[in-house]
Parts: structure tokens; C-alpha cells; sequence
């Protein structure tokens, strides 16, 4: 495990972060911070704005939104915009996501007009992008009186404090980039909880001054999200705001459309993985590669429903190798999917150890021992004792290290594989979310 | 709610099981405990051991099993018994779940040979029945050593002691009966955890004395279970192991097939709610009811999608009516179903109270108020404080009282109905689940 990232301290992964957030040539970002009355529950919170602003409005620019029915009035707005000649700026919110909310529609257009007043572009070179929770209000008037803070404290230098902005329950932020000849590709991402499948409670924003079409663009991120994004889960809930945004300002060299996807796939995978690290309770990554499948359907619909398995969840919450609640969960995957299946092909190791082949669990007591040691050492941190309330908190804000729990499916049934991510289940995760709005 | 079954005390809620508890004519049950070396991880532990006994083997028998593609050789050995003449005896371990574990086709087929002497039948007239941990071998020899204990044991009075011998995880033994003219059905269930879809780690029995044909009795099996473990969820897992008996002596009258059906469907439907009830940690039952379907698959989806969203189960398990929560689990459902949507056409109550109409949320501070109270009449326990290792313990072992936390979806897009069953998602699941092999 020589080259897997290792963080001791905060400073350390803070330091990591700022080597990451130079923001390619031709873009600004701002934020503000306030209060206010969320009137639904009467109660007075904090909300952040961010902007993340273009020199010039580009044409060059792709974005992709959840699949959920009941998707936020953001997200309809967005998917206009995509039809739009350019795009100038992205205003991102977060605590209320503006879904299903009385006057959501009217209250997006409404910050993107403020938006492109203060910056001299047209509201529909604005694209609206909002986080938190459903069913509430945004407050457009506070909203509308924070963009000139916002505005006057534009930077171009670091795109680390949107990243900071935009966070929820994240503990901390995430920024990936590339550097390529004549340019570079940097992202942030947001999302913790509500993160499956087809995007994520997640907002993600690309932003590149490699000079790459439109059309092209759209292709590579259409790629990149499916073996990134949509390759993740923490929770199987899938958020109503879920929104990638890449945009580029072309100020730098041209790139052929191979290569700027290579790199994007690359940026949106660390993203992801990100993402599932940082997911709210998340003490172990797990990284599920299923192989020998007759399609990638099933692949990756086996991959899932072991990441989302809730019994095998915990067991690895628990450093406990209970393996058969993983074959479980590739049993009952296979019957939902009307899969084609013989047990007796299919193989699986967790780490370096085979614990099911030839339709027969293989375990003894020294590979349990083997087995408990190497979920315990992929343990990102152990829960403290809960506070006064019984409520748990994470005991660090940072990753210690980015090491895996790796599982491998061999189905013996194809040729297809994939690679699928998810968390464990803990009591941070019960605790984050039993009373989120408080 | 003043139909609403409450027990005060755990004594309140064992003579309310006695007086369910008493077998038809016709049978006797009877257990044995013992210790044994669980050998793949070298430690000692318990098994108990029931017999469930006819006094003549009985022609009329149905039996349903899980779906799971990795299902237990108890599974495949339960499935061929279907096609014999007459069942005699149905034999019950705990513990071990005789899943994928090297030999255990023949190890079931031992169990059965050795009951089937010890009471005079053909091992073919033997249902084995396993529950626990998958990957494990039955402890054969130790299994065959305590079968006599059992034999000698055998009383026809209540069946409640095979309840209370079949539990695992589950805090309290499950009975529900109805008593018909000439006769009565009386069922045990035991099942907490990896309870989805189609059936559960569950394990039911169900005797009649009522005189009925093996055809009929299948049927009316086949329509009981749909409406009844078919329709629960505690945590989308679905079991290797799950099995639903039913068997009649023929001592009573004779009986149609629809009173027959109406009776157990009544009683599945009750043994049902109640593994729902006493689900691992759960502190609420969620009851879904989806109106205007256009079928029943997408019907049953959109409950089930609510009662398995843990980010909704979280909020319930907090008393915090987070409503938007709900309304993303039906969002992400129609998506997964490409179903038929209009969220204009959508309407969500909880309890009493709309909070989901023409497409926008229903909210404001006093329904908030009501809601949260709403929730916590339904709510089974509070949690304790956790145990000096951090787990937390259900402080009670009785059910509370039979109250739900109820759902209404109007889809209105057709005319199909259905009503689904879950809970809520808390430290206590967290903490079964995270050792569960200890």
C-alpha cells in the first residue's frame, strides 16, 4: 500500500487541497454568508451563496442532473439552460434544495436575473444550482441582498473556497484536478448523504481552459459521470438536486477529444470516490470490482447491491469478514435481475482471500483473523463515545488515508466487468441523519 | 386509537401469547438447547433445536421459500419435500444457517434421516428448516445427540415454546390464530433482520387442524404470503434461509377454500407486522398505503422505496417529520420503474396531515408541530444510553403497543392499491448488526 495517500494531521490534507485548487485561466469565484428565517419551521439558519463566475460567457459547457421524478426546480432550469448559447456563471446554494417548494421555479429565475444583473449578463447565461433540504422555501429576498458581497469578493486564484461553500454535512472539501499541456482540469464536489444511484446529493463543478467544443464536451462528461458518478452509492437514496456542471473557458491549447475524456474520467472518478469517503458515517470505503458478468447491467446492479447491502454495511462497520451476508447480497441481486446464475461459477475475494468458490464458503479461523486485521486496517477512524444527547460525531475532519476495502466478484458467467464504490454503515450515519434540520 | 393493542409490561404481553399459543388438534412440539464448537471460528456457542410434530403425517402441506439464487441447502432439500406424499415433521435450528457451507446438502439430509427414526417416519416426511450464519456447517453430531432430548420432550398443549426456540435476534416469540368453527390456524414466526422482498430471514409455521385439501391449502399459501411477507421490508436484505410452512392434521371440520384464505391470510398479515414490529432496532412501524397505481409492481415499489430509504427511516427514527425525504424515496422509485409520473398528480399524507399536493409541498411550523408529535405516539422506545463498548440495547422486550406510523401516496394515475409494511432505521439496528457473530 505504498502509494495510497496518507493524511496524519488536517493541516497535512489542507495543504494537499491548496496544492490542487489553482483555478484554470479565465474564471472567479465568490461566496457570502448569512442568516435567516426559514419560515416553514420558523426558525432562524445560516445559508451560503456561491458564484462561480466565467471572464466571458462560454458556449463551451455540459451539465448533467438526477434522474429523480420529483426533481428540484433548479434542476429544471438547468436543463433549459443547456439549450442556451452560452453560459456566464453558476450561482450554487446551499441548506434549502428548492424542491417541491411553492414558488421554486420563479424563485430560481429570480436569483439567476440578480445574478446576471450584478455581472452584466443575461439571466439565462445563469445557471441556478441549490443543496439541502427539500420541501422549504429559498429565501430570494436574502439571497438576492447577498450577491454584491459575493461579487466584490470575487478571486481568480484558488477555487478552494467555493469548494468550502458549497459543503452540507461534508466534513471537508473536494477538489481533483489535471494539468495537461497548455491547461489543466480542476473540480469540486459536494455530497455526503443521499448519494445513489445516477448521481448523488452531490454538486459537482468542473471547470477547464482547455479549448474543447461543446459537443465534445457534452460527450466526455456523458462518459466520465457514468464510470464515476454513477458508479457510487451511500445510502441508495437519490437526491432531487443532483447536478455536474463542466464548463470551459477556452483560454488555453486545444486538446483532441480522447484525451481531454481520459483526464475528465479521471477527475470525476477521484471526485466520486471522494465523495463515498466523506459520506456522512462512512468509516470504510468499499471498492467492489465484479468481473466474469454477462452485461453491464448486471455488473453493476451485483456491485450495488453490495455496497447497499445494510447487513454487510454494518459487518464491515464492525470489522466483522461475515462474509455470507456478501454472498447474500450477490444471491438476491441475481434473483431481482432474473440473472442468469450457477453458484457453482462464481468466485469472491475480500482482499487477498477467497471466501467463496465453486458454490462453498471457503473460511477458517486463521483467515477470519487475516480478515479482521485488514478491515481494520482500511478503517478510516473508530466512533468516539456519543455526546450528552447520544448523538455521534466523527473525530476527524480529514481523510486519514485512501486505502480501500476491496472485493472481488467473479460471476463466471461473461466477459463484462465494472467497479463500483459504497461506504459501511454507522452510527455516525444514524445520528447525521435522525435530526438533520435541527 | 383506541383499537390499538398496548401492553404496559412484559408480563401484560406474555399472557396476551398464552392465550394465542394453543396448538390445534394434532400436533405437538418440542426443543432441545445445546452447546457446540462453531468450527470455523473455533468458539463455543448455543443452538436450540425444535421439532415441530404430527401426530400422523399429513398430505395436506404447502410450503413457500426465498428467492435469493444463493439460497441454504435447507432451501433446496424444503423444495423437493413439496413433491412427496406426506409431511411429518418440520426440524428447526438457530444459529447455523446452512448456507453455502461445504456439505451441507448432506448434512441437512443427516438431521432429517435422524428425526425421521427417532419418530417412526421416512426422512422424506422431514422439512429441515435453518436460520443464522451463512458460510457456517451445521454441527451434525451434536445436532443428532440432542434430537432424543427434543423427542422426549414433545407436548401438545401451546406452541409457544417452539416460538420463543426459533428466535434469533428477535426480542419477543411471535403467535398469532384464528379460531374458525371446527377448528383454528395458529402461526409462529420468528425474523428481524434481512427481512426484504419476498419473504425475510424468516422463518414461519403454520398448523391447522382444519380439514382442507393439499391444492386448495397451496393456493390459498401462495395469495396469504403476497399480501403479507411479501409486503415488508426491515432492511431490503433478503434472506438464504426464509421458509414459510403450513400443514393441516385434517383433525377439525372441513372447511372452503375462501374462509380458509380469508383466516390465514389474517393471520400472515399479523405475523408479518409483528417481524416488522420487532425488527432489528426498529422503533417505529411505517405502514404505506399507495392509491391510484396503475399497477401493482409499481404500486408495491413506491412503498417499499419508503420504507427502504434510509435517509426517511433516519428521520422517522429522529421524530423529525422531514417530509421531503418521503417525497424524494416515491421520486427515485418512478424513475427506477420508468413509471408513469406527475408529481400534479401526486398527493402524501403522514398520519392525518397532507404534506404533498398538486406537485408542491404542504408545510408550515404548526403542522410541523403536530407532525413530530405524531411520531412520537408511534414511537415503540427511546433509545437508552449505549453499554461501556458503545452498542446500544433495546430497553424493552415486549412490544409496546401496535401502533404505526401511517402513509398515505396517492400516485393518482389508476386504480390500484396496496398497503406496505417497514420501520425505521436506528443505533439500535447499527449495533445488532456490527457484530452480529460475537
Amino acid at each position: 500500500m505504498a502509494d495510497v495517500m496518507v493524511f496524519r494531521t488536517c493541516d497535512e490534507h489542507d495543504a494537499w487541497l491548496r496544492e490542487q485548487s489553482d483555478l484554470p485561466a479565465g474564471f472567479r469565484v465568490g461566496s457570502a454568508t448569512f442568516r435567516f428565517v426559514a419560515e416553514e419551521v420558523q426558525r432562524e439558519t445560516e445559508m451560503r451563496l456561491s458564484l462561480l463566475v466565467l471572464d466571458e460567457p462560454s458556449e463551451a459547457f455540459a451539465a448533467m442532473f438526477t434522474q429523480n421524478a420529483f426533481c428540484g426546480d433548479a434542476i429544471h432550469v438547468g436543463r433549459e439552460r443547456l439549450a442556451y448559447d452560452s453560459l456566464g456563471a453558476v450561482v450554487v446554494n446551499n441548506k434549502i434544495a428548492n424542491v417541491a417548494a411553492p414558488g421554486g421555479r420563479e424563485a430560481a429565475e429570480s436569483i439567476c436575473s440578480a445574478v446576471g444583473a450584478a455581472l452584466g449578463f443575461d439571466a439565462s447565461q445563469v445557471l441556478p444550482s441549490s443543496t439541502g433540504v427539500i420541501g422549504w422555501c429559498l429565501p430570494v429576498n436574502a439571497m438576492t441582498a447577498a450577491i454584491p458581497h459575493a461579487v466584490e469578493h470575487l478571486q481568480s486564484q484558488s477555487i478552494l473556497p467555493m469548494a468550502r461553500a458549497i459543503m452540507t454535512t461534508d466534513l471537508y472539501p473536494k477538489v481533483r484536478r489535471r494539468d495537461l499541456e497548455g491547461g489543466s482540469i480542476v473540480g469540486i464536489a459536494k455530497g455526503a448523504g443521499m448519494v445513489e444511484p445516477n448521481l448523488a446529493t452531490m454538486l459537482v463543478f468542473i471547470t477547464t481552459d482547455l479549448d474543447i467544443d461543446r459537443d465534445a464536451m457534452r460527450r466526455a462528461l456523458k462518459r466520465a459521470v457514468n464510470g464515476s458518478f454513477n458508479a457510487i452509492s451511500i445510502d441508495t437514496d437519490q437526491s432531487t438536486s443532483d447536478t455536474v456542471v463542466l464548463v470551459s473557458s477556452r483560454r488555453g491549447a486545444s486538446i483532441s477529444e480522447d484525451a481531454f475524456t481520459e483526464a475528465l474520467c479521471d477527475v470525476c472518478r477521484e471526485l466520486a470516490v471522494d465523495v463515498v469517503r466523506n459520506g456522512e458515517g462512512v468509516h470504510h470505503v468499499m471498492r467492489v470490482r465484479v468481473e466474469g458478468a454477462p452485461d453491464h447491467t448486471i455488473a453493476r446492479a451485483v456491485g450495488k447491491s453490495v455496497v447497499n447491502s445494510p447487513l454487510w454495511q454494518c459487518a464491515v462497520a464492525g470489522n466483522d469478514p461475515n462474509v455470507g451476508r456478501l454472498i447474500m447480497a450477490v444471491g438476491k441481486c441475481l434473483e431481482q435481475n432474473n440473472a442468469w446464475f450457477a453458484p457453482e461459477a462464481c468466485s469472491v475475494w475480500l482482499g487477498n482471500e477467497v471466501v467463496f468458490e465453486e458454490g462453498r464458503s471457503r473460511l477458517d479461523a486463521e483467515k477470519e483473523k487475516r480478515l479482521v486485521r485488514y478491515l481494520k486496517e482500511a478503517e478510516l477512524y473508530e466512533s468516539g463515545a456519543p455526546d450528552a444527547q447520544g448523538m455521534f460525531h466523527p473525530p476527524i475532519n480529514f481523510p486519514a488515508h485512501a486505502r480501500c476495502v476491496d472485493i472481488v466478484i467473479d460471476l463466471g458467467g461473461g466477459n463484462v466487468a465494472c467497479t463500483v464504490w459504497g461506504g459501511d454503515r454507522t452510527h455516525e450515519y444514524i445520528s447525521e441523519n435522525a435530526d438533520y434540520r435541527s
